[in-house]
């Protein structure tokens, strides 16, 4: 029977004919902390008293509050890095940039298993690899031994087919899903994207698109690999993690979703991801700040439309914004091409690399009765620190046009 | 009788013939306020109940938690911006830059009486300004009345005579008279710096040195204006800002200092900014971080330092260097420059405009038991956010040697 490319995977790193609804013990490829959530896990190995295995497949990220607002996350921090040191594990300090975007640069093969104290570790499915957050206490199990078990998920099919009209991005594409699906619309299940919008996509949107699979509940949001996903990988110095993964012909799929590229730029309303609406329904609210960054959002083709846009224009007197690239070798390349002086000359800001006010730990936290655009993946009460304030998420460009009115804009405005 | 530099701005600006020791109601130039006094000299201002009358003059700057790390910050914000509004008074929003800087680079001009709600307005005295600290009340008093009292201060004359050497920068300059001084050495005296070694030093030096005349507890620090002054403000567009200001040759000062500017490299030791020391005497101790930043040395030169030393270079594994432009025109310059890149590059981070880790509120705090090498003027005891810590600090040069070594380092091996 033909199997989906969570099957594939799962078959290979447990060592046995899996499919859909098997429980497993499989290998882990890798294993992503950040300073959030590594020193619960850390606590949990310590208490295991066992010998670190995968210690070489282990990487810690200092990105949630980097660099720190508190002495209590400093002590944190330093814990992890100490931690780090004896077990010989990679520690990414504060500057380096956003967990998911290191591991997608640096380690992340199509074909992998990997796992992540963090929700969104989803994201290295843009590359062809299964890849699912975990609580801090089965990533410690993970780092001790290596492996862990996993249920193999059964898998939607979304296809979308088309061209993504003047001002539509794959942020809007992804909102669409969830918004079709609803939030736990996949709960627990994978999410396999296909169709030829997906096929011509560059990796930096699949990396968006994969980032949100959990937003609808899915544990993973999966891509194959094919020729973009090889010059990714030669771009980041990497080739030879190339090979090629997809699901067979005959794969069964629990539920095929059908959609077409030609839709509007939608924004998520407060407070929830899937409480989605187009674009002109929402057009003029006013805007106290706009966020370009994170995870979902912060890589150097989202800097270049934010960029582009800004161009000779300014920021709306009175708005704030904040622009944060994901990672050391994005903010280096935005500033040689110039993206990082268009946008403070602008009246933008930049962050370090890092997530930035996204979690609503520091760096750009909402006054009450504030709202605020943001590029990132989730817009839950309080999430960027107040519960008083309210986060729309847009696409770069429906960012950046707000940012220059002032309010909630259509970006082909200033396309 | 002949003036020193304080009598002569005091005399004009409160149409007397004022001395050392005399109480005068003068007129205000300017007034600037930062994020964390303003909203208790504008509570101040709104309970007088009184017009504001110098609305024209008052600056707001977020600077201090800029971005906002928390929701009580972000509301205090909100209430200074809506405030500045209503009244019709400039306001800074955060990504602009350091009070102090913005006033300098924008306001300030030799001959003016300025007061701010922060204790480093001393700063403005490099360029021949009478500039002071207040309390927030006494802030308000000027906001609403455009005047305030003051006694007039006795001076203290500096004389620094001879050649920097190579690795001895301003900053090391101040230092080492606060060593001679004490912390207490000069309250409420003003200041006046003269000799070959100031008339020959450039502006960002006068301002590093201006600026820290407050931590020998003197009101002002200040300097002649001649050519450097001039070209400085026509390099900010304002030519037509200048004026001569001087001592008169008879001018009557309590106390005067000599100095030969052909010292060694100093560090001011935890936790007092008197507590001066040799850079030998502190080479090889273990340092976690290295700032540099703030209204004492973020500007170009200071950044220039900094990244032509780190050029080629890595900052040392496991050590953290947070590099803060002071403005937003600053920022754009280092971008221009290379500066930035080169410093990210070689492993630091840049962290907005702003004042950033200095005062403890966000931007790198310290962890327990963590060295910090700063630029910035203050090293007591839980300055950046941590009472288990401890701040050395230092110039530019020798913050950058340190990045490099992982240790307090001595510049002159780098130079």
């Amino acid at each position: 029977m033909g199997k989906t490319i969570a099957e594939k995977i799962f078959s290979e790193k447990s060592g046995s004919d899996a499919y859909a609804g098997d429980i497993v013990v499989a290998r882990i490829d890798q294993i992503a902390l950040q300073d959030g959530t590594a020193p619960l896990a850390i606590r949990s190995i310590m208490e295991m008293g066992l010998e670190v295995r995968a210690a070489d497949r282990t990487h810690f990220f200092v990105d949630h509050a980097a660099p720190s607002p508190r002495k209590e996350l400093s002590n944190d921090q330093k814990f992890i890095r100490e931690f780090a040191e004896k077990v010989g594990a990679d520690f990414n300090p504060p500057g380096e940039g956003i967990i998911h975007q290191l591991m997608v640069e640096r380690f992340i093969k199509p074909g992998d298993l990997a796992v992540g104290a963090d929700s969104h570790t989803c994201t290295y499915g843009a590359l062809g690899a299964f890849a699912t957050g975990m609580g801090s206490t089965d990533i410690a199990v993970a780092v001790v031994l290596g492996k862990n078990w996993f249920r193999v998920p059964e898998t939607f099919r979304i296809e979308i087919n088309g061209r993504m009209p003047k001002g539509v991005y794959p942020k809007d594409l992804i909102l669409t899903v969830i918004g079709k699906l609803g939030a736990d619309g996949a709960t627990y299940k994978a999410l396999e994207f296909h169709g030829e919008t997906i096929d011509g996509m560059y990796m930096d949107g699949r990396l968006t698109m994969a980032n949100m699979a959990i937003e609808c509940g899915a544990k993973a949001g999966l891509f194959k690999s094919d020729d973009i996903t090889k010059a990714y990988l030669a771009e980041m110095g990497r080739e030879n993690s190339f090979r090629e993964i997809k699901p067979d012909e005959d794969a069964e799929y629990e539920k095929e979703i059908h959609m077409d590229a030609d839709i509007e730029p939608v924004v998520a309303k407060p407070h929830n991801v899937d409480n989605i609406a187009s674009i002109s329904e929402v057009e003029g609210v006013n805007v106290d700040q706009v966020f370009v960054g994170t995870c979902t959002n912060g890589r150097l083709s989202d800097i270049e439309i934010v960029a582009r846009m800004l161009k000779g224009r300014k920021v709306k007197k009175g708005l704030r914004l904040i622009v944060a690239p994901a990672s050391r070798s994005i903010y280096l390349k935005a500033l040689e091409k110039g993206y990082l002086k268009t946008i403070v000359e602008a009246g933008g800001l930049i962050a370090p690399p890092g997530c930035a006010c996204c979690v609503g730990i520091h760096m750009g936290i909402l006054a009450d009765n504030e709202v605020c655009v943001s590029t990132q993946n989730r817009n839950f009460k309080g999430r960027m620190g107040n519960p008083n304030a309210e986060i729309y998420l847009a696409s770069p460009a429906t960012a950046a046009a707000t940012a220059i009115k002032g309010e909630i804009a259509d970006p082909r405005e200033f396309l």
